[in-house]
């Protein structure tokens, strides 16, 4: 064997884990069956990109730059186009916008604005985990990026089982005493108390407050994730936990790629936590994580802040009324889809199938009496012209060996109705 | 002490590290200082904003999508808006441009588009460096994003002292050694060849092919960051280690921060590298950086790639031209700051005062008889009215602490004039 054809092993175990190809896998899946209709992307429905127009968004940030911040012209264009603080460029309209719509408190240098919610996860984690065995609690399932995160950085993950009304409250409590007793702590938990992807559950008004005492109680934090908030029905919003949080218990990640669009990359974290200096004073959580983000991604791209930027502005700083249209499309999807599921399979499904019914969100889940398996996603495919995401690699405790994963964010009605129909065809005929 | 007082300790390790302070620091003294020339920032000069337009870019790639690969305008838009593949969208272009520019031949697929070279940086390392001790070997100074990313994963890092051409050669080959006499290895060995930040060395062309050797006999990677070759000197060009490479020893980093602008923040890694498959065939080492990358971005935002996409299409696949257009202004910048130091210090400086005169690159290494603190920057900044940035940081071997760097590429003639008398003044009276 010459050195070019030698093969590398041994490189870092998450390249292992079943997790990280997981979404290659589906993707290439996609490409192989272009005309399968595909229940797996969590993707925003593309009818929101027409009102999109980045030039415009970036003229009016620049505009705000000039007008509101006293900047020439000249001075306002550079900002897009060199490095910028990791800590952020539109922290105070992001911090404006927490307050007007989650009733949250947030001061701007509190704030991290991250290339999409996954680099907010990512830079959490870095701060709150050396190496040496600290755990991270974990609602079970859990969003694939959380996990991937956590695998990427070597932190020990446990599963805590997710109830109708987000996770087990008891078996976290559970846990934190049995991480004391083998000399560790369950660091953080990580939460998305909306709709939760992929899981589906939404945590009580109750169970919010019980979860802020425990994190209190057994000294944790709380990773919330409220990627899918705004999919609530009208009138039905419940508070984040972060507008709840009296004692900063609480990080706060919030993404821009549902509510704006994804390929602009652009999240943020809020973490006011205060952390001991050396010197003897203290600073903010927020600046170890733009510290940890100067050695990940430097800064968050000006250009896609800008957009981002514009269209807060665009919108008198509040994205409650762009949500809300956004939310009535997604609730109507959600309930074409599962009547459709009632339509063609009877509303108990068939022997062995069945799926939850979340009053928001993307996702529904099937379970199915047989294994969930990349073999059965192909046939899937091949012989139905329907895709989906196998669950299993969502879940931590084997949980989700016979379930999949639909999602019908993207869709248009009639998508909808005809991959409804060949999903009932794959479950009546498929295994 | 209530809980909301509650002081968080024990974060991860690389937040004591002032590395990672650095440049928060830094950011804060040129923001009390305003009045101060800064000698300390590595930007591009803000003349080659200009040019750029970031309407105009998108809609070049847009009509690329159209007129090349068949799109419609929808579809095309879609690609802006929607999230894309982690591997990147650009990758044909960048290929081509490794092609014309560099004489690498480089298939899309072995090329990973990330959010700057950092992110490039940050994938390679978690992807060679599973937790347990394999050693990593970079020139001593290294670039502070390297030795930022390496501490962030806890990658065990030893300095090769750099000479003026290149890492000590020798030196290297012992390090191996003794690691292996460890049980452990050197695994990657982090070079740039061309005007190293800081350091300023450049690699002979002998040297490039004695690293390959040494790569070979040793086993292990360079990790080549191509960042400042394009600042060479007319006709002084030096082929890339990429471009020597038979073996798939090298993987390369590159950015355009430089030669296009920094807040696209899009850099790229080419990693041709065969990974063994657990199935018994093989994937590259992009797909596993890939697969990582979809734990850290997801993917590089597709608004910064179609901006770098349109402007590669301007400019027919090619950057040399832009390239040597900067590095005329670079080269003027240079000179006239060497040419500044001469003349109010003397050609050999003051006593226990000298600097080294690169042929290209950002940067000048100023030596000084006193140690480079803190302390002393505030007084540069605060009765002298210069910045610059003190070397320690950089270096692993406590070789940095009587040194600083001075970088010029941002400032304009006069402002390098004047920064210079101030400068001189400091070194001068200043301790």
């Amino acid at each position: 064997m010459t050195v070019a054809d030698a093969l590398m092993t041994d490189l870092h175990g998450s390249l292992q884990d079943p997790l990280l190809g997981s979404i290659g896998f589906l993707n290439e899946v996609m490409e192989r069956y272009p005309q399968a209709i595909s229940f797996a992307p969590g993707a925003p429905h593309p009818e929101f990109y027409d009102g999109v127009d980045p030039a415009r968004h970036i003229e009016r940030w620049l505009g705000h730059l000039e007008s509101g911040r006293g900047l020439s012209r000249s001075a306002a264009r550079r900002r897009l186009f060199e490095y910028g603080p990791s800590r952020g460029l539109i922290n105070d309209l992001v911090a404006g916008l927490l307050r007007r719509d989650e009733g949250i408190d947030a001061a701007p240098e509190s704030l991290v604005i991250t290339v999409g919610a996954q680099e907010a996860m990512l830079l959490v984690l870095r701060a709150l985990y050396p190496p040496g065995g600290d755990v991270l609690a974990v609602a079970d399932p859990s969003f694939v990026g959380l996990l991937g995160a956590a695998r990427l950085l070597d932190i020990p993950v446990v599963g805590i089982d997710e109830t109708e009304d987000g996770p087990d409250l008891a078996a976290l409590a559970e846990a934190c005493v049995a991480a004391r007793r083998d000399g560790r702590r369950v660091r953080a938990c990580y939460v998305a108390p909306d709709f939760a992807n992929p899981g589906g559950s939404r945590m009580s008004l109750a169970a919010r407050h019980r979860l802020l005492e425990l994190a209190a109680r057994h000294d944790f934090l709380v990773l919330e994730d409220n990627t899918y908030g705004f999919t609530a029905a009208p009138g039905d919003r419940r508070p984040v936990l972060k507008a709840l949080d009296r004692s900063r218990r609480v990080v706060h990640i919030g993404t821009f790629a549902k509510v704006c669009f994804p390929g602009a990359r652009v999240g943020f974290v809020l973490a006011d936590q205060l952390v001991a200096d050396p010197a003897g004073g203290h600073r903010l959580l927020a600046d170890d994580l733009a510290a940890l983000k100067s050695m990940v991604t430097v800064n968050t791209p000006p250009l896609s802040q800008a957009v981002i930027g514009g269209i807060l502005l665009e919108n008198g700083g509040s994205l409650a009324a762009s949500g809300r249209l956004r939310a009535a499309r997604y609730q109507r999807n959600l309930d074409r889809l599962l009547d459709g599921l009632s339509r063609t399979l009877g509303p108990a499904g068939r022997p062995g199938v069945r799926w939850n019914r979340p009053g928001g969100g993307f996702f529904v889940r099937v379970e199915v009496p047989v294994p969930v398996t990349t073999e059965l996603l192909e046939l899937s495919a091949a012989k139905f012209g329907v895709l989906w995401t196998p669950m299993a690699q969502f879940y931590l405790n084997g949980g989700g060996a016979r379930r999949l994963r639909l999602s019908c964010s993207y869709l248009d009605a009639d998508h909808i109705d005809e991959g409804v129909a060949r999903l009932a065809a794959f479950l009546k005929e498929g295994f």
